[in-house]
């Protein structure tokens, strides 16, 4: 916990509720993005946006997704960051193009955009937000392919980095990832209709089959004529490399994800941590929710009983009251409560998902001490963060990063506890069925990345950027 | 789960930041009551106040509670019902009577409200609120006692059925229990400074000591001086009737209620109920997160691992959109879906708390074997719900009570499980430590009602009501 | 202009759009008040009610009025204080009586209000808003009388000072006037249904037929068996005491108010004025809008062409946004803008209707010199107010009445102009039709108050008053 | 009175209150848009921007001015189309450019926008709004030319009809205006700080000396070295095409515009009104506010003399709404009341600036004559409005133009007028003191462009267009 994914996004192609299934999708990726919300649909003639900051519940409340006409739509969520923020970066971003109007969401983050915009604005191109993704479009209008799938492919084929994107075109839905996969993106079908989503669960929700993911570096075009699919040329071959901390972290535990139940993951995830980190302890709980999977897990590997010793606050508002001076921390303290009654007098394994800054988890040791705990014996199951993302995490900088600042003893002290443990890399990636050393990106745990990413650090600060006042609903 | 508690209400004394602390105790009582909030508070020469529909964290957002002002204060949540209520009847009330200012918030259910009404209204009175707790504002001011205690003692002595109330006076603050303790009360102590609330979750969180529960009968009167207590006067020994539903359902499981902590009886609940109702299964899982203590106390007993089945969605806002009939069912999937790869092929335990209409239950045993569970074994962990409750619950009409219209055997089938059991009211008193029969009050289980409720039928339709129109925030 | 009237009433009975044409009636008495606005309605079995604090455009909007049912209603409008108020305070009050159900909104002010308050609360009457009329549903409720006339009577007979009001029970709809008839009420006519309105402009607007006046100390009944009239009970008679300032600035100049039409009196009084104050100048300008009537008498009687002289900006907000000290004093320049092509190398007449404070007044004539005139004679259509109100209009302190402390040299110097008149006491008067001495009220001019006053130093500050947070909309 | 204007504009240059004096600029050019306002500005370092729909009391309620840093700024009001427009398309616009980051807003109308669009498409360029002024960014973005003062010449010689715009860059300000200087545009100064203003009203109400009008197809650069001035490179000579209608009605009547104040303009069209159309009558009124310069005027010619008719309610909102069909039509009448005792048994004439439809005229001769006039003589203070706007004015159809479609004999008929006149084109540019005939656009009476308009029609429908959902404040 403590990482910011950056967006999810979702597409409804062919079905008369196309805008309201894609804002019940937007609803199950909630957890992906909770700064804006926007959905785009298109009703065979023109297109209609609603797009806003926000929670996906409040952007689209009263009769708003009956605004959004049409048999196709693709909708997006974006990450808070702070209160005022860009309403102009808001996706989908849409636009008119030589190839017609054209609208587009993407999850990820490119590697290359700017050395791609100092090109581009050379030639005179206008950029008039500060998303990777208007380079997608910008690049896709200039292209001299006439055929629209020709000039995608050689769009996509141009651009570096992480991308699970949908666009919306006139009468067409698309979906494209990277050659990589960094992120998720499948493909599912409800009533002959087809949907996209970053993750199973808004099938699920909406009650669409799950038919397949995208595969790393697919592009499909659908249609009424059904569904094309072809590569994005690359010259060499690309090994994937799935972002591990979506098993991690990222995605809902009800998710398959990478072939992968994520639960299930994460529950082997905490019994490679029990094996790894055995602990002496009367009790195993999670921190909720975040760890509830892990910790069965390790209760189940150690034969330690599983408790609830924390209790969530369900009404926890987005606009908590800090409090003065002489009555604060207690943002911290009105979403989970220690049950004093489960913890007096017991020694504690406490299993979380991750570690970042580390001042959340010493809050939590500490209610967990003063409730009555003898013992608190941490464990997190996943390695020590210390380098950050470049494909589409929103990490902090490394000297926020504990791990990459401590050593793990030092961690310990620091947040309190009698004793530590973290994930190793390998058990992390063994807890994954399809666990081939080559399939994961884990760079923000060993700082190997998959790809060259030293254009990143040449973005100009500035550039581009206009601050719009937005208020969020 | 399905039951409506009203109420929940918090008083803070001589603290230099008693409105904020009185926002975080309601803060932390929102599950006691989502309609409406209100705080009153007293800065030694006027009373403030802010009252409005909707969760505490938007009634109070900004910088509301700035506004009010002073070292004392009450405040008070209410239950939701619909869209359009009434903003009057938002506690806590406040009038000028002939014992100075008072300010009131109560929660509970007068059962003689209406013949007093009767009585007052005969001689004079203005009835300018459909409140109970206008009844004890009237004969308060009426009372020919000039002592004030005097006068809130024979107030007191009048009125019967349930209610835990803190009123605010000119420089003090009072917390008074009907005579059989129907709902919780108790008293708490921080920085030289008094806490009244309906749940120790409350103190936990402002970081108060628990210091004990207001007794049945019992009236304190909190001022600079200190605190003085003294007893509701009555006629007749009277026996406590603490309501068990608080242990069931309302009450959260971090708080100790009746003298019990929460969350182990909700798990000792379980322990019976897999004595009584033992299941061949697989797996044991909650509807989370009503379920959990008690799967986790039936997983225990019975030896069956505890899993999660299902997963919850942190993000679901107050207004879903329903969406067309074509696509609807969304707002029960929206909040838990089905883990598939746990379920699938399982015989699965599934364990909550009550069962009210059944129809929620319904859908999630459609959607756990949706998922592909082979068999659903339902177990409630409190006895069917079959009689109204006059205490201060909000419970449906008889007639949609399925408990008091079908036999276990016919739920059974009507919600698709397997297999159907429900706690005994025997085995759920002994649930308890302070389990001697005559303690609690389980009228919607068995229909013995504590009290007198005759006159709760003569309450004439219409009487004192208006419809005020209030937009929620 | 500066002082502030406090209400104005609406009541409609047995028209099926009867809540709407109170708004309707609202909007056009929208001038009497910015505070608030409130409606409530009856539909035969229940009371509806729209309340709340901001002008009646914004309080009604969207689909309010369809809340409010039935074929009777009466609405309220309220006068801006603070942007912070007491929502409890908005009219129409409510609440259920010994007579029935009873809801009362009232313009004016009781003289006696706190005597009876103190006697009342003797013997147990709880104030639960700061409102005078609460007094009269307090007395009605507790009188004796079981015929609701003889009650009503009764009730009024013992009230003292100003009121004009409407009050709606369950089937009828009564509308009454002081003895002295202070602030206007009428009577008006459509498709068989009738309406009371404080001035004769909103039963323009709905397209009413004005019948007569509510008379001074007359109340009427309305009810499905049509109108009952009788007379407040008084022990001796009263001579009428019409309120003046009615003619100098409260009411609409469309209106006809005490039997004169509104916009006459006043161009009279501009005539007036020109024969007691008479100038040398090139130009006659008014100060838009509240001086347009009298500075055309004025013009017309004196010979000197009427010209506009400053233009009104007719968007000004209700919430500008004070710059900082480096560039203020926009907030009267925004409204008003002298045309310089218009005043430069002039003698300019300014004419306005009365001078307050003298603040508003220094910065206009500042900006006619500004822009290029070369003498300005203001001249004001009343005389010196020096006395504050007792009968509802709210008025400055005396220490902030220029007149009071300052002579008439003394403010033409202060406001800047080269010469300054006031209408005489006199000359006022004689300007209506109806102008024996003894009809109107002219307290503020001279100190006579028609009634006497003592008791109104009696009341004690903070009595009953809580600081309730609204935001106005 | 109906004609819509689209735009005004307004522009500061080192204030170190630069948006607040561009908010109070705005809020005097509200008149010439309502439906969104908007402001960019610059603070050496970064952008900032609000805008939102609504009007500008409300989209910079609050503390938002204190949000837009710097000492440069610009702002932008648009007039009001529907309930739900697109906010992607309020101005300013902002994007980052090849030639550095620029904002622009403008007033106007690009008449061959369109195939400058299709030009750039071709060549790869996104079109992101609809507004044409986004045509001026693309092209300076291409310019070959690197100095910007030459690409910004060339680029405004590229672009024709109707545009006086304002741009914000990286430390400079510029104005410009188009050849035939169709809207008015004008420099001021205050404190050394430069002004850019549609209107002088808001120089004047900011208190900036009023310097000079920026000259058709003048360019001028505003930095701290100074200003420097130059010209839109043109093959030909252009003659001055000023719109004449900005006096007949858009302007403000304390504003100087073309040279001329505005109200003086229109006094004289009053004259000459009286002159062509005298009428018999005892009284000579206005429809209040539109017509009381030229009312004056026709009075004064006359002699007939000048009478209040009408009275304004000074509070209707922008929400109002409509009651059934039974109760309809009184939008028109809560707005203006006409003053019966003013006007019974008068033969009155009514003047007004324009007729567009006719329906709001006919609703008003029908209220003076209701209110007892016995005979009404329309006198309309410009000609017959029968052709569209291309020059950046909101005209409606022709199909509903009356004067397109109906003799002066019948639009008689049609409003119920005794007898109807219509000031000739002569005679209204011969009201100005500039009437030379060349100087002025009167196509809209004459059917004369100045310039060609013929690509005006191929503009494609649908083209780029997104229906963005906004909620006005």
């Amino acid at each position: 916990m403590g990482f910011k994914d950056e967006c999810g996004v979702f597409g409804a192609f062919g079905h008369k509720n196309a805008s309201h299934l894609c804002y019940l999708g937007l609803y199950s990726l909630q957890h992906r993005g909770q700064e804006s919300a926007g959905i785009v649909s298109f009703d065979g003639t023109d297109f209609y946006a609603v797009k806003e900051m926000g929670l996906v519940s409040k952007v689209f409340d009263g009769e708003k997704t009956e605004y959004l006409k049409g048999e196709s739509a693709i909708g997006h969520v974006r990450y808070s960051t702070t209160g005022a923020s860009n309403i102009n970066n808001i996706q989908p971003l849409y636009s008119q193009t030589s190839k017609g109007r054209i609208s587009i969401a993407h999850n990820g983050n490119l590697t290359n955009a700017f050395s791609l915009i100092e090109e581009l604005e050379k030639i005179g191109a206008l950029f008039q937000t500060t998303i990777d993704s208007e380079v997608i479009l910008h690049l896709l209008s200039r292209s001299s392919h006439s055929d629209f799938s020709d000039a995608l492919g050689e769009t996509l084929g141009k651009i570096e980095g992480a991308f699970s994107l949908v666009m919306l075109g006139e009468n067409f839905l698309v979906a494209a990832r990277d050659r990589h996969g960094f992120r998720p993106l499948v493909l599912g079908k409800k009533d002959n209709s087809y949907f996209v989503s970053s993750e199973t669960c808004a099938l699920d929700l909406i009650g669409a089959e799950y038919i397949r993911e995208i595969e790393p570096g697919e592009i499909i075009i659908i249609s009424k004529e059904g569904i094309i699919s072809f590569t994005i040329p690359s010259e060499s071959v690309i090994q994937p490399a799935h972002c591990i901390f979506e098993h991690v972290y990222f995605s809902r535990p009800d998710s398959q994800v990478f072939g992968d139940s994520v639960h299930l993951v994460r529950k082997e995830m905490g019994r490679q941590l029990s094996i790894e980190h055995p602990a002496e302890a009367d009790i195993v709980m999670s921190i909720p929710d975040s760890g509830n999977s892990a910790a069965l897990g390790f209760a189940e590997q150690s034969g330690i009983p599983f408790e609830i010793g924390m209790t969530r606050n369900h009404y926890v508002g987005r606009t908590f009251i800090q409090p003065e001076q002489s009555i604060r921390d207690f943002s911290v303290k009105v979403k989970l409560n220690p049950i004093k009654h489960v913890l007096k007098g017991k020694r504690v394994v406490v299993v979380d998902d991750s570690l970042v800054r580390g001042t959340t988890a010493k809050r939590r040791v500490s209610a967990i001490l003063e409730a009555g705990a003898t013992e608190v014996h941490l464990r997190i199951s996943s390695p020590p963060i210390q380098f950050p993302c470049h494909m589409g995490i929103d990490t902090p900088d490394r000297d926020q990063l504990i791990a990459a600042n401590k050593t793990t003893a030092e961690i310990m002290r620091f947040v309190g506890a009698n004793s530590l443990g973290f994930l190793s890399i390998d058990g992390m990636k063994r807890s994954t069925t399809a666990h081939k050393k080559s399939n994961y990106c884990s760079a923000c745990f060993s700082g190997k990345y998959p790809l060259d990413i030293k254009n990143k650090g040449k973005y100009i600060k500035g550039h581009g950027k206009i601050n719009l006042y937005a208020e969020k609903r």
